[in-house]
């Protein structure tokens, strides 16, 4: 399953960051701050931000891997990293914990579909503004096979607790990325954390389109 | 399971209106133009609002139902309402959808435990503020042994089809109450519809106390 990437600068590029990753190192900067300069240096990367996106077209050391990509394979409205962290994997299924939550299901490289629950801090929020008796973190020390009885509980299971059972009943291997990746790990026993995956799979983008 | 009330007259006090029943019949009146006013008529109530609470405890006739249910059986900052459905069965898993969705499970008259999730306005609201990308309503037509392949159908799956999945497997009939009921129904198949489920309770513990 797992490619050590070779020396290739790599970039995914979301909403508010650059996030580089060259030879097992990782280095983010913010959208707003980081400058694009003309360079000899080929940077692969992908982009979810439409105007980040736009402005890359004009600089031919940055090479937007998304059109190595066969799109069908996927869904229209899918994004570029989700599909790079399946292109990462043969088997499994891919839990992306960020603003929001992805759960994919890749099998025998052919993915299966995927659901998208809400992160963390938006959960939370949504909670709080129901009532302010719902205003709880998160206990990740709950047992799933037991029922709930007290509050904190009782909404960690509902949204994390179902999720994690889910992922785990599948017969295939869990992989946790994304910010909260090591909060879900205490849920979801077995897991393997790995916060690399989507440039595991642009790397396997890369080695299949032949660039390098 | 089901207790055809008498006639008594009965209310279940939320935090936005007054629901009365009495003889089959249904009657909101909002909490805020509503006006308390002293009879010959015993009303027999819950109430989760604090301020209606204890404004009623001036009035004889209306008779609180609170004290005569055994708290034991149930958590510290369980609502009443939630309580009051649980009465109502001996054995099942108990689904009250509102503002919030609650999941009770009751085996041989004995509260298991129950999870908290986010209801249909809270979570579609928490969804789009994370992006406008994920800004869809529900597709409560979804196929739950299929993993979903669009975002509609990503989110709901997450939100609702992981819940309903999980009342459908734990071997005990389901009721779903509130006022997202019907809409939850197209996911539980099987599940039993009944928007009286609080009132059911309500009666059981009138009996139980042997109020009339």
């Amino acid at each position: 399953v797992r490619v050590e990437p070779a020396s290739v600068k790599l970039c995914d590029i979301g909403n508010t960051t650059f996030d580089f990753y060259e030879d097992g190192f990782r280095t983010k900067k913010s959208l707003a701050s980081y400058i694009i300069e003309k360079s000899q240096e080929k940077i692969y990367y992908i982009c979810v931000n439409e105007r980040t996106a736009k402005e890359l077209k004009n600089y031919d050391n940055w090479i937007d891997l998304e059109p190595f990509v066969d799109r069908n394979k996927y869904y229209d409205t899918m994004g570029i990293d989700r599909i790079a962290a399946c292109e990462a994997v043969e088997n499994g299924v891919i839990v992306d914990a960020g603003s929001a939550i992805t759960v994919d299901v890749v099998q025998k490289g052919v993915f299966q579909g995927g659901y998208i629950a809400l992160g963390l801090q938006a959960s939370q929020k949504a909670y709080e503004e129901i009532s302010p008796r719902l205003a709880y973190s998160y206990n990740f020390e709950i047992d799933l096979d037991t029922m709930p009885k007290n509050s904190q509980d009782a909404i960690t299971y509902a949204q994390f607790g179902l999720l994690c059972r889910d992922v785990m009943h599948r017969s295939l291997p869990v992989y946790l990325t994304g910010g909260d990746a090591h909060k879900l790990k205490a849920l979801c026993k077995g897991a393997e954390v790995d916060e690399t995956l989507v440039f595991q799979g642009m790397k396997k983008i890369i080695q299949k389109a032949g660039l390098c």
